[in-house]
């Protein structure tokens, strides 16, 4: 089947196949600091209770809120990370720091603020039995609970701290450490393999014969992937000759979740993956309506009872980029278990008119970033496209942080024009 | 002096302070997949040109414009990575890939499409002497330059490729792959030494003693540091006695270039800089007027000839991030060469109304997310208030990816109001 017989597919539908074959991957047990930046594959609900025990909010004095202001003896003190062993009857108080447990027989906290300390010499001696002699003179009446934080506050024994699918940022981190789960479930960052073909193709660092290039869709499309949290596995360049290239797709499928290939412009992507599918494998598309890019083919391929995706990206480096961006980054998502692993959709406002193709929808790139003073005051995101958008041209990337979705059509769309736009970089 | 002393700092007032204090680091040379996510210290430019040589956009035949549509000789293939070892005379044509060299002669490609093979047993030989017998129709008339990429038509040599300052995605990468910059000058990623204080606090795979909790600032700030590209140097737990904090303090000082503390509730943040500072300190300030988060060290020392930065952030937990949100964030990518080291600053329409704080600004956390519908159908970001917004709940930085500056007054915003947020995460 010649590449050029397969439909011309709209990129949305070809997402949409993408996202239908990809699933996540197996979930695994992970200590905490391992877990970040992955997606939870099972809700976890909190063991035991936050604060474990009544805990003061304030330096002050821990008080039976009845007795109401007034002369007291401090009859002991309590700091953080110790249990008192004395209990506070009615007329008495004890000092106390912010964090500390409540002792028993107190119900609420005066803050320092609101006392008089009578007794200098022995503040802050830990030796409770030398502080027989302390007086506080109390000045706020406080209702039984004032500043202190009940068990359970924060955090409520069997409460659901975290859903199934939330992502493990620095909060979730946090979170789960504050509730003893040393441990959680997530799903695994997919594993990336990443080859390029093509007899021109030399390393950055190597000189260039006559006719050569410097390969960059491989540099390029591994950082993609790291910023993704996928884990690249580098299968280097294969050069044009069948045999080498079939070995190194081989070594991908094996080791890893996702097939990236681009280049392979002296032999058509199809060919190159004959040999796979002449065994177990499923050409989905081999087409896209877009620009750039229109040459992308995905497949899947059954290996060790994982299916295993492939992508043959476009040879130009900003087509093999975009394209990535578009349907691989969100296959990457959804084996690492997003719930939604779509590009994040914005509207932003054209800084510039933009001439549409009469052809192809275009992913035109653009650096996003928010206007104060547009739309009335309430702002907005403004679009500052990267110039020259040649497929060749990696330039047109530079400091893109947007793919504007130009529909395919005539004429011009003007300065001030609003269009949705998919996020492929931070907003700064 | 008693941290009570020291005059309530606005926040964007200390962060000046901050951002005056914090130096980018002496940038080094590294090989280009290290440079991933490092900011750029001198302008790159092209040693060479891009395309190298005269290059093929297409599959087709490599012609002299001028000579025109009807049926020409086939004097030899040019693939990709390979220098033709003969001259296309007027008259002769030559078959030609994507991405190869124009051969000697040519001025023009045409694409395979236009043309007709009127020999087809030999096509695509590559021993040139076998193919003398073919011959090929063109049936388009083209211009010379018609589908070729001119020697530096994507970088011209000598182009600034990129400036200084940049922040090196996988765009970027790519970019200096393929003008084989294998080295560049890059700020390095800042360390971050990261210590909690406080004899109440256990990790999170400990059993917890009565009066005990979990350390959650420390994974909390340590995951924050990681995503924002610094390097954490974990200092562990000192608990309150003065000679462990110390001596945690001072191998930060030596591993890193920021020391992040947290804590030390039954010690103030004073005094456990006291030591530091009868050395070569300077606390530049102690409190800032804002809601959560009212304590909050920002000292500086020199160390082996280096100034290091010291937060003493607050014991409760979202204290503690949000302020390293707002002072230490800023602070990193400065010493990590961002030319604009702030938080993304937004305007974002509220999904409800929130009470305002009658005394100090608040930095209220929310989840902000693009709302295509809102504002006459031009979109706008609509941020969900993560709820109860006590300083101990961490659960109120779960999903926050904003913090909504709201000003300090009476009453409420409504439902529908814009205010600003700074961006802590993604807008997913």
């Amino acid at each position: 089947m010649a590449e050029s017989t397969y439909p011309m597919l709209a990129v949305e539908t070809a997402l949409a196949i993408v996202l239908e074959q990809a699933a996540p991957l197996a979930p695994m047990r992970t200590a905490l600091a391992a877990a970040h930046r992955h997606i939870l594959a099972e809700a976890v609900h909190a063991a035991k209770p936050l604060p474990p025990f009544p805990a003061s909010v304030k330096d002050g004095y821990a008080v039976v809120a009845s007795d109401g202001p007034g002369v007291y003896p401090v009859i002991g003190e309590v700091t953080a990370g110790r249990i008192a062993d004395f209990a506070v009857q009615p007329g008495t108080v004890a000092y106390i720091t912010t964090g500390a447990p409540l002792p028993t027989g107190a119900d609420a906290v005066v803050m320092v603020e609101e006392t008089e300390e009578l007794s200098t010499a022995t503040q802050h001696n830990e030796d409770a039995t030398s502080v027989g002699q302390r007086q506080v003179r109390i000045q706020a009446r406080v209702s039984a609970g004032a500043d202190v934080r009940p068990i359970g506050y924060d955090v409520a024994v069997g409460q659901e701290v975290l859903p199934a699918g939330a992502y493990l940022g620095a909060a979730e981190i946090g979170l789960l450490a504050t509730i003893g789960a040393a441990e959680v479930s997530v799903y695994p960052a997919p594993r990336v393999a990443i080859l390029s073909t093509g007899d021109e193709l030399v390393e950055a660092d190597a000189p260039l014969n006559p006719g050569q290039i410097h390969d960059s869709n491989r540099p390029t499309l591994a950082a993609a992937v790291e910023a993704l949290g996928g884990v690249v596995v580098d299968l280097g360049i294969a050069g044009d000759a069948p045999a080498a290239i079939e070995s190194a797709v081989e070594r991908g499928l094996t080791e890893a979740d996702i097939l990236l290939t681009s280049g392979g412009v002296s032999m058509g992507n199809l060919d190159l993956l004959k040999p796979l599918l002449d065994r177990t494998g499923f050409v989905h598309f081999g087409r896209l309506r877009m620009k750039p890019g229109k040459p992308c083919t995905f497949a899947t391929v059954e290996r060790n009872g994982r299916r295993k995706l492939i992508f043959a990206l476009p040879g130009n480096p900003v087509s093999s980029l975009v394209t990535f961006y578009l349907l691989g980054a969100p296959a990457l998502r959804k084996l690492a278990g997003w719930p939604n692993p779509r590009l994040t959709r914005v509207q932003v406002c054209l800084s510039q008119p933009l001439r549409l193709d009469p052809y192809r929808p275009e992913y035109h790139r653009a650096t996003v970033r928010w206007e104060m003073s547009l739309h009335e005051g309430r702002g907005a995101l403004l679009a500052d496209s990267t110039g020259n958008q040649a497929s060749s041209r990696l330039l047109s990337m530079r400091s893109a942080n947007a793919l504007l979705e130009l529909p395919q059509g005539e004429g011009v769309l003007e300065a001030g024009a609003t269009v949705t736009a998919l996020l492929i970089g931070d907003v700064v």
